[in-house]
């Protein structure tokens, strides 16, 4: 099932071309805030799963073009994101690409860090470049998991129950010394959508297949595969720190071929499977602060 | 005023010894998931503040005892942090107190990060340290900044506008090299509260003077006065990456005098005219994974 959130908060099932309204099924209540209709359908899908299956069969749809698609999981308890989880693209950062990256080292064995909730945009939402002179805003592709249910110490046999689904998700990213959370949490700097695809459309976890297209060409490609932490572990080892919750996403880190974005760029990013949007870069006027001046070496305490 | 959440979801008003309950006030609805009552209060301050206030002058209390406090904010849009912001602890971080730590450098410079929102923990909940063979586990006592009202590119002149109040806050962290945010996120390593005391109870934002206590020994004090990145600056800098909600946290970083912390350690957190609270810190078992087996020096990408 691919399931949606569009219009300011309503509860959708994607069927092919058109859209059906479950907002009622899902128990949301479009335009309240905070936003977290789709947090509490994820952590009550047992019971309501089956209805969504029901309306599916007998319920008219409307095209899908009508609606504006919105990010799936609009205030989720949290983004986990996981760094340098591909070989290739380790090399790339280590020798060179235009950056001001000196080093790096692997996701097993520095961990995971977070992103803002407030960063999350969705599939008709531009991304939004800070004016930062002189610095490289890159874009990273990436699969989104989607949790489906709380638990703390999960083991890689369990982690596969608590996997809901999966979304496209780009992880943009300012290249630079500071923190890089503050480098990636700039507002429209997590696209995720166009929808999320339930797990039991995903025959094989470790065999799933990524692309993103600049501007039409190809410039990142990977299979889930290639990952260093891959599918169980990222849920065992978030899991061993944090209680995770229903609807917490998880960033499952970019392959190699990262690269400089500009203004009229457009990013298409591409999950078999899974889904595809297609997003619009352009440049915006908030985003810079003396902050950005002061980049100095240091490791993090 | 002194908000509480307490006992699942209520909110209160906490005078002298009792707590007034104003869940309906306030329109929380206590039981449900996810817990975001006092994230709506504080959206519809404008118009909810004034009835609470009849509320204190004219409905009975119950015992403050005979509740059990919870975590003030129980599920924000984020949790900031700075890192590195008062020179005192730069110094000791740098020439060493026993961690691994091998440089640092200011808040100034380096931005902020963020916490897990399920690390926050509340006034009667136990501290849990994970198991992790050689590792230091350490207490930084902070002052926790509530922010009032959405906003992005605020202003220093504006951004007494945008605090809504302040609580005690613990930033507990796993002294290594892995991620800083994943050494900070650990279930119970954010403890807030006991309650949020509304801004107009604070005169100067310049001048609050916080110290931390444990087992009854003084180990760190300070004053705002002494923060590098001051208050106003700390709501510019992050809303100028991100659009700040109401409900999120900003925890203002540690003054010198750090230290590490074991079980049965009793920890008493004081904050002039904003509260204080005393929390037991207690071994667990959850939280051991490799990831802490394999740190290696490098930067952040």
């Amino acid at each position: 099932m691919k399931l949606v959130t569009f219009d300011k908060g309503r509860i959708g099932i994607v069927d092919g071309e058109r859209v059906i309204d479950v907002s009622d099924l899902a128990g949301a209540v479009p335009g309240t805030w905070p936003p977290v209709g789709m947090v509490r359908l994820i952590a009550e899908w047992a019971e309501r799963g089956s209805t969504l299956l029901d309306a599916l069969a007998n319920r008219e749809g409307r095209p899908l073009g009508e609606v504006r698609l919105e990010t799936p999981v609009q205030w989720p308890n949290k983004v986990i994101a996981f760094p340098a989880n591909y070989h290739a693209h380790i090399d790339e950062m280590k020798h060179g690409n235009g950056s001001s990256v000196i080093s790096t080292y692997k996701a097993s064995g520095q961990g995971f860090f977070l992103k803002a909730n407030s960063s999350l945009s969705g599939p008709a939402d531009d991304i939004v470049l800070p004016p930062l002179a002189g610095r490289q805003i890159h874009h990273e592709c990436e699969l989104g998991i989607i949790v489906g249910k709380r638990g703390r110490g999960v083991t890689r046999a369990e982690s596969r129950d608590y996997v809901f689904g999966f979304t496209c998700l780009l992880d943009m990213v300012v290249r630079g010394k500071e923190e890089r959370v503050m480098r990636k949490s700039f507002d429209t700097f997590c696209p995720t959508g166009p929808w999320i695809t339930t797990a039991d459309e995903i025959a094989d976890f470790g065999n799933i297949e990524m692309r993103l297209l600049v501007n039409g060409e190809e410039r990142q490609s990977a299979s889930t595969r290639n990952l260093i932490v891959d599918i169980p572990e990222m849920i065992a080892m978030s899991s061993a720190v944090m209680t995770l919750e229903p609807g917490d996403i998880i960033a499952s880190g970019t392959p190699a071929g990262v690269g400089p974005v500009g203004d009229g760029d457009v990013l298409e990013i591409v999950i078999e499977g899974v889904g595809s949007m297609k997003l619009r870069v352009r440049q915006g006027e908030l985003g810079d602060h003396p902050v950005w001046d002061e980049a100095k070496a240091g490791l993090a305490v």
